[in-house]
């Protein structure tokens, strides 16, 4: 089959073995997958990502010696089923699923596994009794959309957000926006978005974003001040020493992943604010604790989504619910992928690139 | 009056002015104050604290070029009202208070104050409103620690336990001692604590840990997992790659507050483990992010307390539920309070020196 191989921190486009179905498995070849930043992070460090993944004792690991093929935002038709399946969907049904293959001796992470090929190849093996069937009428690049807007839907749930809450998301790439898809969807505003793109700032509009601030003009969390203001009879009542006016509570949301970003968060939130953090930063990062503490700061780090978020993210994206269409900025087939990592770095043109196989 | 002043980083005992109280205030004759960690900290580090009581927009400043009388841990005798006060309590009255006073143009942290002296110097004004009568026959030196015990307390109220939460609480300095006695005060076992002092484990166990562990010799990690296994039939189940056996949740509560411990916790923490930093670490400090975003980490800064938490607190030790008599290991004169701050370093004879004036 055709794939984009990751080797030596480089993409190579070459034809390797079709994958084998296991027991419990099926074989599905890939109709579209998006491109996730993630994937641009471990191009460049696939080392460190191997490396925290051992010290953090997580389910699987990477050897950053083999050959990866990356890939984990997909959707796709089922071709064939491997031993010990219930085969409920018939073959050429359309599917996604939750990026895992489950195996008896432990968990596989498809797309940075490289015991298994990720979407960026033609056929792919999935646990079946992770598959989701996509609904009639749903283009294969919405529904692998189903991943990365599951990131925002679950990073909203761990935030526990109540009313009075007023989100500032920093940073609007493909997370920040799913982030702020979730909050609307979830009925929270005013949501105020921050990115350094005019083009991300609109798309943070067209998500749902009420207030949005080019940090190169305005800062962020002023901005937010503003917006967050309590009015109303409801406000609570602020001790003297306090500057007015009482604020309603803070929820900030780091969708950048960036070394330094999370520092500058906690010294500029407000007190007691919240730091749910969803961009993946590579690397060590530094904060200042005496102002966290100062600050009685709350930081949440979150990853994937829970099996009943994905099901429901999909759902709401073939409701309408989710509106997905305008995140996608481009499409290539798979032999120009190595092209669109480099395209994906200028956040002026793109948010989402979708890799479509043809048939 | 005498007092023990930090003047370019070192303590100088000398005669300093009376303060006079203000409108709402109270002149206070100090009769004990514990020596807090924080102390030793600021005495090195005081343009650090100022700095990041600057950045970190604290509602209280510190010019660290003025002469400070440091000293927050303190229960006092009423000697003299200030203009505009009710003067409920009568002259003699032993009294304790948050070491904030409050002022018109904003809040003043005693101890931490160049404009008001601390519970280092025999003289102090207080904010009538925030006054405690302290219960008759509670020794000065354990109403003292009311500041110190209410951060446990307050700390743990934060941690929002669950029955079943299992804590971990690394270091056990009198922070961490007060840590464990507020979880020990709420019925929360069992309690696992780290310390690598000998003389600082035996405290622990004094104020309610169930296990301690010596980091040199035990991995406290490992013996927390040891000490969480859930047992019974409300166990719940576990994904077949994850290895068993099920464990209780993790609430670790970070008491060491010196860079690279946080490091460490999110290293070494399991997935979920909400921590709890209410150990100060002065400077910067990092961790990866990837590690605490591969486990879902959750970090909770604390400092101090409420209003409400301070009097239970004091009403805790006047009824005995929280014994504080074990964690005194010293008393000075404030003449000796230099020489106490040096015997402070050592944790195998020291958790607590009380400082206590003469009439």
């Amino acid at each position: 089959m055709r794939a984009a191989v990751l080797r030596n921190n480089a993409l190579v486009f070459e034809e390797v073995a079709i994958p084998e179905p296991g027991s419990g498995e099926v074989l599905v070849r890939t109709a579209a997958c998006g491109i996730c930043g993630s994937d641009l992070h471990v191009m460049t460090h696939t080392q460190e990502l191997a490396d925290a993944l051992h010290r953090s004792d997580a389910p699987f690991r990477l050897n950053p010696a083999r050959d990866l093929v990356m890939g984990h935002e997909f959707c796709g038709e089922i071709v064939d089923y491997g031993p010990n399946t219930a085969k409920k969907l018939k073959p050429g049904t359309r599917v996604c699923s939750m990026p895992f293959l489950i195996r008896a001796d432990g968990l596989r992470f498809i797309g940075y596994s490289d015991e298994t090929p990720g979407a960026y190849g033609e056929y792919m093996r999935l646990t079946e009794s992770l598959l989701l069937e996509v609904p009639n009428g749903i283009l294969p690049a919405h529904a692998a959309l189903t991943e990365p807007m599951a990131v925002g839907v679950h990073a909203v749930e761990k935030a526990c957000l109540d009313k009075n809450d007023v989100p500032l998301v920093i940073g609007c790439g493909p997370i920040g926006l799913a982030v702020i898809a979730a909050l609307n969807l979830k009925g929270i505003h005013p949501i105020v978005a921050a990115d350094f793109s005019k083009r991300r700032r609109q798309l943070a509009e067209v998500m749902g974003a009420d207030v949005v601030v080019d940090p190169d003009t305005n800062s962020p969390h002023q901005t937010w001040k503003e917006s967050a203001v309590w009015r109303g009879s409801d406000a609570p009542a602020l001790p003297p020493w306090i500057p007015g006016p009482p604020l309603r509570p803070c929820v900030i949301f780091e969708c950048v992943g960036v070394p330094s970003i999370l520092d500058q968060i906690v010294t500029l939130a407000p007190a007691n604010a919240r730091i749910v953090v969803v961009g993946i930063c590579m690397g060590r990062d530094s904060i200042e604790p005496v102002i966290a503490i100062n600050k009685e700061l709350n930081i949440q780090f979150v990853i994937c989504y829970t099996a009943d978020e994905f099901a429901a993210t999909l759902r709401n994206i073939a409701e309408g619910n989710l509106r997905v269409e305008d995140l996608i900025t481009g499409k290539t087939p798979p032999e120009f992928l190595s092209e669109a990592f480099e395209a994906l770095r200028s956040p002026e043109v793109h948010a989402k690139i979708m890799v479509e196989f043809s048939n």
